[in-house]
């Protein structure tokens, strides 16, 4: 049984309740954070918590907690769950008030939810074989890069994919890869450039994204920000994907077509090496 | 103190609550019905139950609650709730299991919640002013066909037009109005023609605008289902929405220009009157 946090309190996972008012839960009116635990520690979990602070300023949701309060609820549910590897999720609503598409008066209290996973993180047999991918329409809404629990399209996508036998799907809108379902997406051109999408509104901008394209450019490689296609992808030398809970996990197929020669490759194994270990050298 | 139905259980709304691990609340899974209530009878409450079930049937949402026990909730929700008049909000979503972008086993029982709103539908200032809108990009996900609880978008929307000193948003897609933030958009073109957007994946397909539509074609009016612009709207001779709370509200102001001159049009407050007549003697 998980301990987990709500609204100022640490409760059993069965008695973690939230109103059928809340706002999170009626209209979708709610951001979160994935936050990857290694070793006991938060894995950048100053970037999670800068971009936590963006989503809500552009919802004008007002969150009680201070920084100092954030880190230390996070650290608190490492402790009570006695979690060494996995994730802490986080959300934030706008809270529960009469329904109305109107926002509610300002001093609302927000509701606040924490909960822990524990997995193998290192230990991923996607890392190890490579992701069998499909392409799916991107229908979601044009503000991507708010991180808000509007996660319904993501979910129908990530279920198309598996329906065709593969382990997720990449999004594509007006004939451009946008991202994968919960993840950015990358190729490795034949010259050894890495392709990912250039930073709008159309995608999330990743806390990962962020640390792995750093890495590239201290390991030298090059790294281009600019859209591509399925086509140009499915040409690529590599591909892989970046998320908090996935590091770097490698592509090794799109639409039913090997991508390189239809194993993991050189670029992607690199750089989930050198994420990992700077990730165990930054983690609080 | 209302009483609200959540999960088989008729129970006092501070006691109204879901887990935190609700696929409603994470992932935004769920859909919704809003029934109006006249004279303690359910307005159009088949239409709106086969909505709800085409709704569920595009998200494979299994309901374990039968047409039968979907109308006798509804009414006993009336009766617990001396409601006389208001509205009744159902919401189903795929139910609680540990956070994944994988669907829950088929088995996972769904969250069916139902509340009631008690207010005059009919004595609405609205309707008696007329309102305010103001276009808004639609930047909502592509299938507004089906009823999901992903209303952040239209939520922003609304608050945007408040902001402004309108009273309700109208969207634009590809320069062409879709829908208002929660009810179908129409004009009156100069030569008395109700225009409003044909059906398709981009709107939502209102219980109340096909009620409407059926009232102005028995009236002799002429209906085009077809889309138009703001310009459009702007130089028609009255504007008004549908809704099933609104029923008929007239709209007398586009961006801040007067629509004919002004005050609300003779065909909104006909259908108006004819719909709320046709209501009260259909409702169940």
């Amino acid at each position: 049984m998980r301990t987990v946090y709500v609204n100022g309190e640490f409760v059993p996972e069965d008695e973690a309740k939230v109103s059928i008012f809340d706002r999170g839960f009626l209209f979708a009116d709610g951001v979160y954070e994935v936050t990857t635990v290694l070793d006991r520690k938060l894995v950048d979990f100053f970037g999670h918590r800068a971009r936590l602070r963006r989503s809500l300023g552009e919802l004008n949701i007002v969150l009680d907690l201070t920084d100092e309060q954030l880190l230390d609820i996070h650290r608190q549910l490492i402790a009570a769950n006695d979690l060494d590897e996995g994730i802490i999720y986080l959300q934030v609503t706008r809270g529960a008030a009469d329904r109305d598409f109107v926002f509610p008066p300002e001093d609302t209290p927000v509701t606040t939810v924490l909960f822990t996973q524990a997995y193998s993180v290192i230990d991923n047999p996607l890392a190890q074989r490579g992701a069998k991918v499909v392409s799916v329409d991107d229908k979601r809404w044009s503000r991507c890069d708010i991180k808000t629990v509007q996660l319904l399209y993501p979910s129908l996508a990530k279920m198309e994919a598996r329906s065709k036998g593969a382990d997720d799907a990449w999004l594509v809108r007006d004939g451009l890869v946008t991202e994968g379902s919960s993840n950015n997406a990358y190729i490795v051109t034949r010259d050894g450039t890495i392709v990912t999408r250039d930073l709008s509104n159309l995608i999330l901008h990743g806390i990962t994204r962020r640390a792995v394209l750093e890495c590239a450019r201290n390991l030298q490689m090059k790294v281009e920000e600019r859209p591509f296609t399925i086509e140009e992808a499915q040409g690529a030398r590599e591909a892989f994907s970046t998320s908090a809970s996935g590091f770097v996990s490698p592509v090794v197929q799109i639409d039913g077509k090997p991508i390189g020669d239809g194993s993991v490759g050189s670029v992607a194994r690199q750089l989930r090496e050198v994420y990992i270990a700077e990730m165990r050298k930054s983690a609080i």
